[in-house]
């Protein structure tokens, strides 16, 4: 039976709202999800929260309902809980009537299967959680096996990154590494690393991507560092018609991946 | 020469800290810019602020030098005040240290000039201001002409919106109506109205896109109204290879305006 908690100083309460903070997550390998959609996405892919808190309402779905006892049933916790304490946890003022604390997978290169999925996408020094979302919900749309993050990137575990993903966080593998370990992990299998740079002369449209197709993306301001691009297998550049030069970085993921896909069929 | 401006409660200070809010922004016709990038972007486009702040560091960019003598050659007001007062104005711990008050184009769909480009994003009830900047700027990317939004979006004029247009703000063509005035200024005049949704068989990559073309992008949560739809002279589908059944919007109109793009090459 859910446990009905109404007090702030509660210690699960507190616990669950110190998953705000990325020291906190990272302490306790848990993250945070919110809202009926993105938890029903986690339990679809076969994902249960430790601890899932709910107000009254949010337990009148009958959806939610079964995901609650769900996570009882496999040994979780369950706390009913008001509005005003959901508000809290999630920080945000209209909150969602259901919460999950999950345990963080493994980031480890090592468990990445390459062998899972023609396209990968992968990001560098990438500071936007919302970002990291996006991109996580783009790579499940066109069936890419996950994103690889590295060097110093936001915290793909974060509140905004998981809401971004709307789900995709549990879909999608998720490494963190940085860029020496992911340079000896690549080329110790196969794999193309695509590139996309201003400089170069290949256009997007007309590349020849490879299977498994590695896209790097660089961070929103630098765009990639020179010596990464140089390891790049391929090089490509998206035309730029107007003052601009450049894309929003999440948006040029989802170009190039849509674009690599289309040229495979 | 630029007045030196310390207090919190200057009038200028208060004019510009009151830019943040929407209705401000209606009432007085402005909106703010901030940051190099951004500004210079707008003067590159012929256009300069009625009032630029600015700190002493701001002011020693060669760059943010010219403008704000540019500024003030054209009769704009120049402020040079502290990084303290930039960050309330900006409503950023670390601001940038140029911000610029601009007058609002006119955002009647009759200024829309169709012939002057082959492609435009129209968007509707689009409610994350970050997706109709990065709308923007995709647009400019890609070469439409400008966004037109329909029923109840975001402001494009607000401080998130501007600061996701990285500048494409100054650069596009704006216009925000309702569906049924829309409707008629598309209908008295050529246009292909293309919609995307999953109930449509036509796959993206195969569709015969027209010129004039004008993509329709549905609100973040219900996507598009069925009675807008079947306005549309064009559905297509991104197939989708995951778990979930849709893109971030301002994803969505990027891979849909590219595709269209290349189609025509």
């Amino acid at each position: 039976m859910p446990r009905q908690v109404t007090a702030f100083s509660n210690s699960t309460v507190k616990r669950l709202r110190s998953l705000r903070d990325k020291k906190a997550r990272r302490l306790e390998g848990m993250f945070l999800a919110e809202g009926l959609r993105i938890i029903a996405e986690a339990r679809d892919s076969g994902r249960l929260a430790e601890i899932i808190a709910f107000s009254p309402e949010g337990a009148k779905h009958p959806l939610a309902a079964e995901i609650i006892a769900a996570t009882e049933a496999a040994g979780g916790e369950a706390i009913e809980t008001t509005a005003d304490i959901l508000s809290k946890m999630s920080g945000k003022d209209n909150p969602q009537m259901l919460l999950g604390a999950y345990r963080q997978p493994s980031t480890s290169l090592d468990q990445i299967d390459r062998a899972s999925s023609p396209l990968w996408i992968a990001a560098q020094a990438l500071r936007d959680p919302g970002n990291i979302g996006t991109i996580l919900r783009t790579g499940d749309a066109v069936g890419a096996g996950g994103l690889i993050l590295i060097d110093d990137c936001a915290d793909p575990f974060s509140v905004e990154a998981v809401r971004a993903s709307m789900g995709a966080l549990f879909t999608q593998q998720i490494a963190t590494c940085r860029w020496p370990e992911f340079l000896n992990w690549l080329r110790s299998g196969p794999g193309q690393l695509v590139g996309t740079s201003l400089k170069a002369s290949k256009d997007y449209l007309e590349a020849d991507y490879q299977q498994p197709c590695f896209l790097l993306i660089g961070n929103e301001q630098q765009g990639l560092p020179a010596e990464y691009e140089a390891e790049c297998d391929l090089l490509v550049k998206i035309p730029m018609a107007g003052r601009a030069d450049s894309l929003n970085a999440a948006v040029a993921a989802a170009v190039m991946a849509f674009q690599v896909r289309a040229s495979w069929r």
